[in-house]
């Protein structure tokens, strides 16, 4: 049933969320699905995600947070394997998940590999935060007891203090985390590669056509787990984009990658090695980190699919409503119809994680996300190359180049 | 993947606990995994249930949970199929999901059978109430607009202010619920019977022995779906009882409920009926809600029996330790090991509901758990009954009896 992933004790710290599937609302179901014993202290309990633009509902105070984990000690409840940190409203909160990362990491100090935490530093994405500036220092001060980081490309950006403008400075960034905080794994969930540059590289990434997904540009999830001298292993899985923004994807993304992570760790049989960490002669296609992603991907893009079919399955009507009334509307009534229109897009949008369980545990088509190790180099002089472009040379396979884009991932 | 079960969009009103499964922690989890869409407004964010004795968090007040349902609503949000409503823990946050469950029938109004509110009035157990005396009346004003409601025996006794104390008061208890109040469908979740009375009638039920359930005692879950004069029409299954108490059984009952009840009921055709109400002609042993039933108990029983096994082999570690440190010990430190070894038993005691999954979508053995039809008689002056006993005489089959205890029932 639970597809190989071993009994698995999880604390959760993210958002619920009533309706639909993000934070915890995605994670937990996701992770129980695939076998998973999930505690989750909710971050959030609002209405729904903020994508509906409207939102009821309230954030949890630190000090709730701080309470609800002492009830778990008190009560000896508190003997996780795994800690995964999401969205956290405030500095506060994120200091109290903070010291609940390191209790539990101090607790198991005995008894290496036997609690990892996977941080997701939610702060922002776009070149924009949207969490108060204060979050920062406090994730970078939690960076060095957090063994698997899951940030953006903006939080990258924002942590490491490297702005990634093309290859180098990617590296430079993941080196930068690897070795100033010694996080041992590292995976960039979205960099964005622009047809454009497919254009200019023959044998380049071609996604796929026709009702499926978009055709302007790729996605690449970019992964490292570092060796003893903290230098990157980097490995590289290219996933298709949907020309639609899908709410909670970064935390489907995240509790995937708990389970499966753990799984391929105890293949490995490595689960008593601290933080998980391969030796250093295992290659970057062989880490753990990257036969989870591999997993994961495959996944998250069959229940991607299958929400993608739903939305467009849905939008003519939606869309009929919108023609039905467009004649002869006052402004406020058009402003109305729009915004209605739009809730029920969004709503349509919503991952259909619970109807593709399957999928989650039997992952399909694995075999088209293939991690692939990636060798860097600095392309700035290199005729065919924009300024500010970003150049992935695969070392295994053709060539995948494409510029960096600081839009949205599909958090 | 999800057994049969059509599509169906669930709100669930109860408690969230972070470690364990209890209320929506248990319901939520068990309906996903029949393939259920669960929107979960939570009643409490504990640290874990109350059965540890000790626990942190906090109640939801009752605006709060008016402000998540209009957050759903302004959003276009709330087309639920069923409301399921459990635990709630004051008069004012009763009478909100009351609102709530109000709103949402009147929505249906034009489209019979397009809501269903299944209600678990959680208030109290073995002749206490956990509640405060002011939501008793809060629950009645709401029974006329229930579809379904889940009483142990102290709740049905409680709302239909008959003292249940033998056939004749279970029958006019059952019958006031549904004719006072018009409730079309009861499960009464927990009648005990006793071994003393097994032993008086020859052909009794009798447990299995070894390892297995409890065998002083087995429970009967008796329910009825009312003909058009709201006379009951009576069925009954036995289950086994465990000598463990296993917190969250009632809500992983509910939950199964809302799924299995809504896929017989599109089995029976009856999906646009109003309220659900099967034809006068329609058997007891043939409703929607006895089939529904068949399934519920037998996946219960399946995960209850695998979570016994798992807790039968913690306690030897849990007692050697108390052993261990039994010599030569102060008050105080008995009175701490004590209280440790019982934290320990009850977290042992946690319903091993992911793990069982496959319990939950196939339900093995269903055949052993068959509902029969009930025909109800005085008893009270028969020799070989106690006073206050209850004789339930089966129709189809032999004769079960057993004194009524008012006893824990299993939530």
């Amino acid at each position: 049933m639970s597809s190989g992933v071993p009994e698995t004790k999880v604390l959760a710290i993210a958002s619920h969320v009533v309706y639909g599937y993000v934070g915890n609302t995605m994670a937990t179901f996701v992770m129980q699905s695939l076998g998973c014993e999930v505690s989750a202290i909710n971050t959030v309990h609002f209405s729904n995600h903020t994508g509906y633009k409207q939102v009821k509902g309230r954030k949890t105070p630190a000090e709730e947070i701080q309470q609800l984990y002492e009830g778990l000690q008190q009560s000896l409840l508190n003997d996780f394997d795994v800690l995964l940190s999401g969205y956290i409203p405030s500095a506060e909160a994120v200091e109290e998940v903070g010291k609940i990362g390191r209790e539990l990491k101090y607790n198991s100090a005995m008894k290496p590999g036997s609690f990892f935490w996977v941080l997701d530093p939610v702060m922002g994405d776009a070149g924009h935060l949207y969490v108060s500036e204060d979050v920062v220092p406090v994730y970078k001060s939690l960076l060095r007891h957090a063994d698997l980081i899951l940030p953006n490309q903006f939080e990258a950006e924002t942590l490491s203090d490297v702005k990634i403008t093309d290859l180098s400075t990617l590296a430079t960034a993941i080196q930068t985390l690897h070795h100033s905080y010694q996080v041992p794994h590292i995976i960039i969930t979205s960099i964005r590669l622009s047809k454009h540059s497919e254009k200019t590289i023959p044998g380049s990434y071609s996604t796929s056509a026709e009702g499926g997904p978009g055709e302007d540009e790729i996605m690449s999830v970019i992964g490292s787990t570092a060796r003893s001298d903290h230098s990157p292993r980097l490995w590289r899985i290219d996933i298709p984009i949907y020309p639609v923004f899908f709410s909670g994807t970064g935390d489907m993304f995240a509790a995937l990658t708990v389970a499966r992570l753990r799984e391929a760790v105890f293949e490995a049989g490595i689960q008593n090695t601290a933080r998980w960490q391969s030796p250093d002669d295992v290659e970057p296609t062989d880490l753990p980190l990257a036969k989870a992603a591999e997993k994961v991907l495959a996944s998250m893009q069959a229940v991607l699919q299958d929400t993608y079919e739903f939305y467009k399955n849905a939008i003519p009507a939606i869309e009929a409503i919108d023609e039905r009334t467009g004649e002869a509307m006052e402004e406020k009534a058009i402003k109305k119809r729009d915004k209605l229109a739009y809730l029920r897009k969004t709503k349509a949008a919503e991952v259909r994680v619970v109807r593709n369980v399957a999928s989650l545990i039997n992952p399909p088509d694995v075999g088209n996300y293939r991690a692939v190790a990636v060798d860097v180099e600095f392309t700035k002089d290199e005729g065919d190359s924009q300024p500010g472009e970003l150049t992935v040379v695969n070392s295994g396979g053709g060539a995948d180049h494409g510029a960096v884009h600081t839009e949205n991932d599909s958090r």
